[in-house]
């Protein structure tokens, strides 16, 4: 019973691997989103029963998809160790959540939407350039609290001196923060400039102050980690395949230590013959 | 006869490498483009004959030069091996066919607009420009795939949740994918805020992550191109003429190597004697 | 007496080092952010009380936590001598100024937000993030010069043709650099443009070369800065742990130089034996 | 008399050289400057005949500055030799000349506030900054003529198609180029595709085409031009000054070329000896 049991998850295994049955997931996929995507449009009742079935269907083939892929493990702990795993399974197990109920069918149908998401577990460059995205967070992280305690004293500011003005857009610091976003994104930022200078005619320095730092911090933000991992991308690559400055400097260390060591070997071929040649 | 025509090809050679030629051509290019823009304006009708007079001068000379340049190859193979001929035939041929109808006029006078494009394939910086552009695309592929997918999930949200606000702004996917490139060029995206906050308070949630993933992945896209693709014009260029930080390395490279080949004959000297002097 | 001052002194530093105690600092800045922000909002009567409790309890914290570190100094000028602790001395300082008049109660506001910068000095990566701010800033000191100059220039071009044609966006030179920045961030320029188009038919040119010119020596600005300042951390970084491209190089020059003198050394030897040999 | 003259020239060129001199000069354009903006505002009639007065005495203060720096030079073609020089005489001789017309008042006041300029010749950081512009401008020339020609294509398939649509944004192709400007800048970019759409529902992806294109090239544009005008001075400063890795990197190359030279004298050495042993 046992060896069957190996025998199987051989099987599942060859299964996993297999080219055909990757794209095949890739197809359900794509056929998944494009279910979701129907479904905005208006539709008739019976392609509203097809896209029902489809969608029963496209769920139980991920449902077997997955537990194929936990059976091809030799211990099922080795299935939850990888990131994309967990991310699958979560999805999966999501989607299976039975939401009949009116009020709970807009969840239903929300978590149907992230199996899109698997597109990016399955493609190799999506997986990339996302862990990219993710490298990037710590060093985002500080930086973004910076940009909050700007907005947040900006807003504080901004509440106390203008909610006389217009409540709507500076009522309190949450509206008011919002408010600033809308301005860091010069979306008709003028008409609320122009408003509060009516009363606080020096307003525009609050303005103009909070754009300039705003967007100094943003673009330090986005540039910095864009060339950072860009610049460490390219070290990497080099260092490995030899080919470009990076690469040449490596080759050029490595064989500055055997010019040191050859010489070391001379220096003291020529000592010793020197020691002999005195006695 | 045969002979003759070698003769005929050689002419053909000479007259396409002509400067003065090539000067022309260029001239009636940009005579063409003219031709194009000044027949937007409201023009009187001795005028538009004149035009349409130019217009078939133009199409004649465009047919004449391509002539040349294929009759100057020695086979017709060679001149559809390069990309730039293939260009220029397909934009040459595509304004020949006859559009008289008035429904297809339109399509003639939009395939004459393509002939300006022409030179870009005649002016070797431009032509340089473009194969940069070209070179990114596989690198755009994938990011603008990521892109895609972050649209369509957030569209796909945006339509279930907010059709019953505006079914103009978020009717279907498409017509809100539409709505959320409208909200990543901040236009007027306050507005689609606002309308939809005062049914969802929390949806600011919805738009903020949104500009921030696509302002992240846009600006990583766009600048990590033009990064990537000016590190290894810079240290192309560098290599090649020896000068600037990687030319200097790539000139120690080379010269680490006859230093070591340099020491490796010593050390064999050194060790020869140091036999003999044993024996 | 003496000792037992100094006694106090090390039980101040220990307090001062003393990690919880830091982290119970940061807490009291959030709490006095949160009742900041939280004053924002329509607030009964007690709680509004509470909250000038509360007030007033962070300002005695604060003034006591000061104490404590100026007195864990040797010398009072020692604690002068750190700019943060400056900083730190006038925010607290400043919110312990008396201001009960109605009409000072706002200034008293907007000196106890300014308390949310402690953050800043507080926590050393925000430290970091300000102070390659402030480096920055001689860099940016001449471009925002030639700015500046280039908007009074327009500003002033703008003003002698364009206040007949709306003297409340052009009335004079103040007014007109204000609606530039207005143009410069694209906030409905088009409207300022079609206006003044409508007096003189070219002035869009005007618009158009000013949008250029900002725009080049802005993103010059932001661009070159944050370049710059992460080039300087990449080597710095490089060097120091000698990883990298730039560590590398390091570690080649330093091996270069003890090859030249292991070189000399052979020289010597084979010299001196030479000079034996011929006597 | 020639004598005489000569040591004149020496008291100009003492004059031209003195900081003092210069600080008064930069003083006076900032002056020239401010009476140019207060100008702008409804000045009293004598304030107006005061600035009157000071703007004949800063012009001839600039012609008298330029004629001594004109005769502390040994031939006047020297003067004009250097390319700020003769900016500073143009815009200084066209200050002079005479408009008292009512219609040609407003050239001289324009010519007046181009006097700001001087600024830029005069402060040697600024006029760093203006010649990393006009590096860049070979550059830039051929990717504005890309621009160029993106723009013109744009145009004239929207002129044709849309000038039914609207004749005002589409009537020719000068005024589609300035609309697909304004797309470009996002401004209200929207509504001029919602009408559009209305009649060709398909042609958001006219829109959405341009968007990227004209993003990517303008970033291309901007992104590059200082990315590359920093590399090549950051490498400059770093060769110069011996520090940062491209100076490292200079060095190695010279300790290179003296290490093989050494290794040559060294190989030299040893096969004389080899040749006097074998003998």
């Amino acid at each position: 019973m046992n060896v069957n049991f190996s025998d199987l998850r051989q099987r599942f295994v060859a299964l996993r691997e297999n080219k055909l049955f990757e794209t095949f997931v890739i197809v359900v996929i794509v056929l998944s989103a494009l279910v979701i995507g129907a479904k905005t449009y208006p539709i008739s009742e019976p392609v509203a029963r097809l896209f029902q079935l489809l969608d029963t269907g496209i769920t139980l083939f991920f449902l077997l998809e997955i537990v194929v892929r936990m059976l091809a493990e030799r211990r099922l702990r080795d299935f939850f160790k990888q990131g994309w795993n967990i991310f699958d399974f979560v999805i999966v197990t999501a989607s299976l959540i039975p939401v009949e109920e009116s009020q709970m069918a807009l969840l239903g149908r929300l978590l149907r939407i992230f199996r899109v998401l698997r597109l990016v577990s399955l493609i190799p460059e999506l997986r990339i350039l996302l862990s990219a995205f993710l490298q990037a967070i710590p060093r985002m992280g500080y930086v973004s609290l910076l940009m909050f305690i700007i907005f947040y004293i900006y807003a504080a500011v901004g509440s106390i001196f203008f909610s006389g003005v217009n409540s709507e857009l500076w009522g309190n610091i949450s509206i008011a923060m919002l408010t600033l976003f809308r301005v860091a994104t010069f979306e008709d930022w003028t008409d609320v400039m122009y408003e509060t200078m009516s009363v606080f005619p020096l307003s525009w320095a609050y303005y103009l102050s909070f754009i300039f730092v705003v967007a100094f911090v943003f673009l330090n933000m986005m540039i910095g980690i864009v060339v950072d991992v860009l610049h460490k991308e390219h070290q990497k690559y080099e260092r490995e395949t030899g080919e470009g400055e990076a690469g040449e400097v490596h080759w050029i260390r490595e064989h500055t230590a055997t010019i040191e060591q050859r010489l070391a070997r001379i220096e003291t071929l020529l000592e010793e013959r020197q020691d002999r040649a005195r006695q």
